[in-house]
Formats: structure tokens, sequence, C-alpha cells
């Protein structure tokens, strides 16, 4: 007895505990992501923020000391798993976009909306004119959707700012949401989201911008951890976004890249190039940068919700990628024009039925690979000893009516640093 | 001051009210779909169940007496709209089937899962099995997510059953459910939706059942109000749809066809033949069944979460039926196979994508013209003096955000018969 730690809180007869557990290190490559170490009568047992003991419940019930504090929670009947990550928002901005429902349905494209005036730049024009307060606000009640849907920890980008001082802005707000909300934030830079109006004519100068004084502001007040650029036709050549990359990689930044979403222009190729830890979005990726994607371990982060949304008439080749042994993760890519969706569960029903991911697959993506997607996975994405006690309790008798009930949220109770923040 | 009426409750200040007023007698055709009789700054003044007012804010504040009693609810920065009619659910039924996803993921359609007995006949099995009692505690939770989502109204269909017994006792849940739940329920006999195991060999046997046992009881003991057919390739032909059809007619039955689900046969031809109030999926619907429905103002009601949930390959030709004059409606299938989805939200916004259908035109279609799929257009769907007191308020500022907010259930309050049901 004397050596056994008293736990906060168990969470027990959970009838499948999902724990994903041996995937910290490495991401579950193609078919090692059908395996999520899956526990029927699991239990997990929390010591203040962290996990110290997985498994069946007897073994965990053997393992720590249950005093008369200690929070029990039964999760007879339920699904136990991670925190559900989402490594790919564009979180912070003002304004929503419904009226381009209708464009779209007209026939219209985003880049046709883009040369229009509207689409992103719209969002960037509110963006700039609303106030940190204001912005905070809104951010927070996103934030507020996401962990009652399960959402436990989110990636997050600037990019409507388009300037230095709102770029800066956007950053800030990430750090003080990081502060008020109990969803974690890992804050990205993304500068490189469009070209502003006010470089139409020169793109290259605002390139420059972005390099010479967005980038190294940003690295030296450390307020973004990843920097992301939207190479794409008619936004951002291949030169500038390595351009763009290579220097921040020189100021410390990890990588990412928007690729290949709608023209195969070697987004993927490129991402793996200069050591990106994801490539995203990859609708129109091409066979050579499947390839240099499973050979280099770069997460394949998809997005099948953007193109649900979008209407757009073929979806990321998540197959042909899982079977490549690329490590796919799947991200709700929430933001106010392509994907105005931020429950992870509508994403996990689309991934299923739409990129034909198998519902094990699906998992792998939402957990420990999109943890690995933002450099977490040594802290969340999986249920481990010593990692954080972040999950969620389903009302689902297992893991593939999670997907099954599309369009309901499921949610029982969400635990976050082994608190119960939602359903409490 | 003397003749007003004093009102019960009053809704008011809605950003937008959306009263589908004008279109009781008739469904909305073709563009007049368009038409869903927008007010800003509206209000809705209630007396026991029933609409005593409805116009502009201060238009409604003249009309009726405010007492000390009367509950008043602030709509501003919200949308107020009729409760959404849900006009083609599987309601009733035991177990579930989630395992079947990663059977379609395999590559195995519907007609392959009931071949190898699963599908259909799995549940019914389970159904049969299942006591009157469990029934209703399922149905009764199903039916509290459908009212949590905005749902007022529902029909339902036995079909699980395939015998006297457990068709009867199907619709007697259904007559059950219809006291114990505020949602309203309207009541339809599906005894021919798939041939049961037992009648195999011989189908046609099973179709003098329907016709010689059970449609007289269900007529007798008034248990249903319509007969619907489930007329397929492999299911029952265009001869023993017609028959069962025909002789639920002379028994006063309405009627209602599950028609060109997945192959083109004549189904909408048939129900505009036979008189039937709705055609129901119409995925592979032909040109000569648009033009006929059309005519005789038969209800397409679409499900699109079912081709969604199903990954078929096309969905119905909403755009085309609509330009043609048809009356759209839209529905959410509810079933535990092809469409577990009984958010009616979702299916809002997968019609709007991928049936291509205007915000203004899926508004439409989950009232009025849902409404009429049913019999029910004099009672609910719109809000207009005299009708049921059942309307959503949603924390939406315009009704495309409805659509737009993908995946989130934007409900604030139902009011159903009058009374504060959800989030009161
Ligand atoms: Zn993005
Ligand atoms: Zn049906």
């Amino acid at each position: 007895m004397g050596n056994k730690i008293k736990a906060d809180l168990i969470v027990c007869h959970a009838d499948q505990l999902i724990t994903m557990a041996g995937a910290s290190k490495t991401p579950k490559h193609g078919c090692g992501m059908s395996r999520i170490g899956l526990i029927e009568d699991g239990a997990v047992a929390v010591k203040e923020k962290e996990l110290i003991a997985v498994g069946l419940t007897p073994e965990v019930m053997e393992k720590v000391e249950v005093g008369p504090e200690t929070m029990i929670i039964n999760a007879a009947g339920k699904l136990v798993m991670p925190g559900l990550v989402d490594p790919h928002t564009h979180l912070v901005f003002a304004g929503s976009r419904e009226h381009e429902l209708e464009l779209r349905l007209k026939g219209l494209h985003y880049l046709d909306i883009l040369k229009l005036g509207g689409g992103i730049l719209s969002t960037v024009s509110a963006t700039r004119a609303a106030s940190q307060q204001d912005l905070l606000q809104i951010s927070l009640k996103y934030l507020d959707q996401m962990i009652a849907h399960g959402t436990t920890t989110v990636e997050a980008k600037s990019g409507y700012g388009l300037n230095l001082r709102d770029e800066i802005k956007t950053l800030i707000i990430h750090r003080e949401l990081n502060t008020l909300h109990p969803v974690d934030l890992v804050s990205t830079f993304l500068g490189a989201h469009a070209v502003p109006e006010e470089y139409r004519g020169n793109p290259q100068e605002y390139v420059e911008l972005v390099v010479g004084e967005m980038l190294p502001a940003v690295a030296r007040d450390g307020l973004a951890e990843f920097c992301d650029v939207f190479f794409e036709d008619g936004v951002f050549d291949k030169e500038q976004s390595r351009h763009i990359l290579i220097s921040a990689k020189k100021l410390g930044f990890k990588l990412k890249v928007h690729a290949d979403e709608i023209k195969s222009l070697g987004g993927a190729e490129l991402a793996a190039e200069i050591g990106a830890v994801s490539a995203d979005h990859l609708m129109a990726v091409s066979e050579e940068g499947i390839r240099r994607l499973a050979q280099t371990g770069t997460i394949a982060v998809l997005l099948p919700s953007t193109t649900f949304c979008m209407m757009a008439p073929q979806y990321a080749p998540a197959r042909k990628m899982i079977d490549s042994g690329v490590a796919v993760a799947l991200a709700s890519d929430f933001n106010p024009g392509s994907s105005p969706v931020n429950n992870m569960q509508v994403v996990m029903g689309i991934a299923c039925r739409q990129l034909k991911m198998k519902p094990a697959e699906v998992i792998s993506a939402v957990t420990i690979n999109a943890a690995h997607a933002i450099g977490r996975a040594g802290e969340v994405g999986s249920l481990e000893t010593g990692k954080r006690a972040d999950m969620v309790i389903f009302d689902a008798p297992n893991y593939q009516y999670l997907m099954y009930r599309f369009g309901l949220n499921l949610v029982d109770k969400v635990i976050k640093d082994g608190k119960v923040v939602v359903g409490g």
C-alpha cells in the first residue's frame, strides 16, 4: 500500500477504453493506424493533471490508492478515449460568411470569390477592424463549442491580419486564449495566408515583409511555434513559399505547408524537402508527393469538412496515402470561409464516408497522429502513464458508433488536465 | 383593449422571423420555395397552444394584451421559425448497425448486405425480440434527440416487424409515443418494407398477408394514417406495390411510396398514378417521373443524409425537380442502417451542399412542404394565426447561418404547443 499513489480521479468500467498506446514516439503509419490500443472494461487513474495508471479496471484499481476524496466516474456503457486534437484551424477571426453559400451554389469557386474582393479578404478587413477584446470573446465562444464536442487541444493559425500589427494582435490572442480557456492552443504564424489588397500589385514585396519584419518579430516575442504558408496557384508560389519557410526554420520555427489543395503544384514534395512537420489539405497531391511524405514521416493533415463545405469534386486520396505508409491526421480547418465546422465528430463522420478511412484509422488520425502533427505527441494524443489527463467520455458503446451516429454530439463528459470541464 | 386576447407567451424582436405564410393550402412548388415569409424584428404571440398574432414586433405587441403572467422571450440576435417537420423516419427499432460501416467501406452495397441476411433483416430480428416497453424507451430517447435539434413533428413508419403481431406492436408504440412525448407523430404502416426471411421463397404470399390481414387490422384499429411500400428491385415490384397501395387506399389510408431509390423503376410515376401524397428517395427518378410529380403535386421527399451515409454515388436531382415545379421536402430517413441521422439541421446542411438547394428552399422543404408531405399543413409548418404554436429559436443571426455552421446544434429554445420544451 505504501508505494501506491492516491488517485484524484478514476474513470473505470469503460465498455471500450482506447489508449492509442505505443505511438507517442513515432506516428502511426499506414496499416499501423488500425491499432488503437483497445481495452474492454478499461480504466484510467489521474493524479493532478497526469495519468498514473491505464489498463483493465481491476488492474488500475489494484495499482492506485482510492481515498475519500477520489472522484470515481463509472463509464459502463461508454467509450473513453484521448481528448480530440484538432491540428489545423484558423480560430481567430471576426465576422462570418454565410452569404458565400449562395455564391458557391451559383458556381463560383474560392479563387473567383477571392478575385471579387470577397472571401478571405473580407475576413481580413473585419479582423483588422476588430478590437483585441472582441476577437478574444468571439474566439472563446468557438473554443467553448470545440470542447463541448470533445476537442482538448487545437492548433490555431494567424493569417487574417496580413500586416505586422494585426498578425501580432492575433498571436497575442492565441497566448491569451491559452491562459483563459481549458483547451490547449498551439500557435502558428501564417502571415503568408494571402496577399493583402495593399500588396496586390507586388506580392514579392509582401513576401519580403513577412520574412524581413514579421517573422523576426514573432520569433523575438515567442508568439508562435510553427510557421505555415498557403502555397497555391494565385497565392504564394513555390519559390516564395520555400523562401518564407526556410527563413522561418532558421529562426527556430517548426514548419507546416498548405499544400496541393486545389492544384497539384508539388506542395507535398516541398513539405518533405524542407522537413515540415505536416503537409495539409492534399486534395490534389501527386504520386511522388505521397511517396515523399511516406519517406520523410511528414504527417498528412486532411481536412474533409473543407472539401464537403466547398462542394469540391474530389476528396484527398486518403486511402492511397494510408496504404502507401503515410501517417494521416484529420483536422477541422475551422475558418469562416471554406470550413465553418469546429466539431471534430463531424469531421470524423465525413472522413469515414468520404475519405473511406476505417473507423480505427479515423481514431488514430484525431488523436496520436494529430498530436504528432503539432509536436505534442509526448504529452497528449494517447492515454499512457505520465501523459496529460485529457480525455473524452462518449455516450457510445464502441468507437464505430461515434462515426455511425453522424450529426449527434455524443460527448458525455470531457476531462481536461484531470478536471471535468464538460458534462460535470 | 376589450377585444384583445391576453397572450400566454410572446416571442419578440427576432432578427429574422420566418413565417412560411401563405402556403398552407398548397405546397410551395419550384421557385415558390424561395419565398419564406421573412420578417425582420418579428414577433409571435401565443394563447394556449395556438398562435394568435404574427408580424412585426410593434404590430404584435399592439394586437395582444400583455398580462403579468405573459411570458416574454426576447429573441434579439436570433432566428425564429416553424418547428422542423421530419416527414420520413423509421423511428421504432431495436439495436444499432455501426458494424455495417466497415462492410460498406469494403464496397458492399445495401442489397449485398441484405443478401447476407444482414441489413434490415437483422433489425427485424432485434425488433421482433424486443419488448414493447424496451422499444418505447429506445424511441423516446431518439425523440428527445430530435426535439433537442428542433424537430417538433415526425412521421414514423413501421416495417421492422414484418408480421401481424410485430407490425401492430410498432404501431401501438407510435400511438403511445404520441401521448408520452411532446413531438407529434404521424403514423405510417410499412408492412411492405422488406420480404421477411420466412417468405423468402414466396414474396407474393407475403404481399397477400399484408393486404389480406395486416392492412385490415391496422385500419380497424386506426393505427396508421398512411400506407407506404418499399418499391425497389429485389424488394417489391411495381405490381405488388400497386396492389398493396390500391388496397390501402380503399381502406382509407393516404399513400406514400419509397420510389426510385437505387434503380429507376417508375416509382415516381406510380406515386403520381395512385394519388400518393409523397414519393420518397428519388435518387434515380426519371424525367417522366419528375414531370408527373410536378403535374400531380405529389411531394418529393428527399433524403440526402441517406445518400451521404450510404456513400452512394449520386444524390437525388433536387435542382431539376425544383426547377421543374416539383414541391420538394426534406427528411432524415432516420433508421439504423442507411441513415442513423436524426438531426434535421445536418440534413439541411447536406441538402444545401449536395442537393444544391438554396438556403431558402431548404427552409421551405423542412417546414411547410414537409408538413404537406404528411398531411399536416393545416396545423404546422408555418407560423400563422390559428396554427399550432410550434417553433424553434435558433442561435443564428439569419437562416443561411443555420446551414453554414454545419455540425453545430444551433437550437436555443424549442417551443411545442406553446410551451418551452428545450432550452427553458
Ligand atoms: Zn487552412
Ligand atoms: Zn425509408
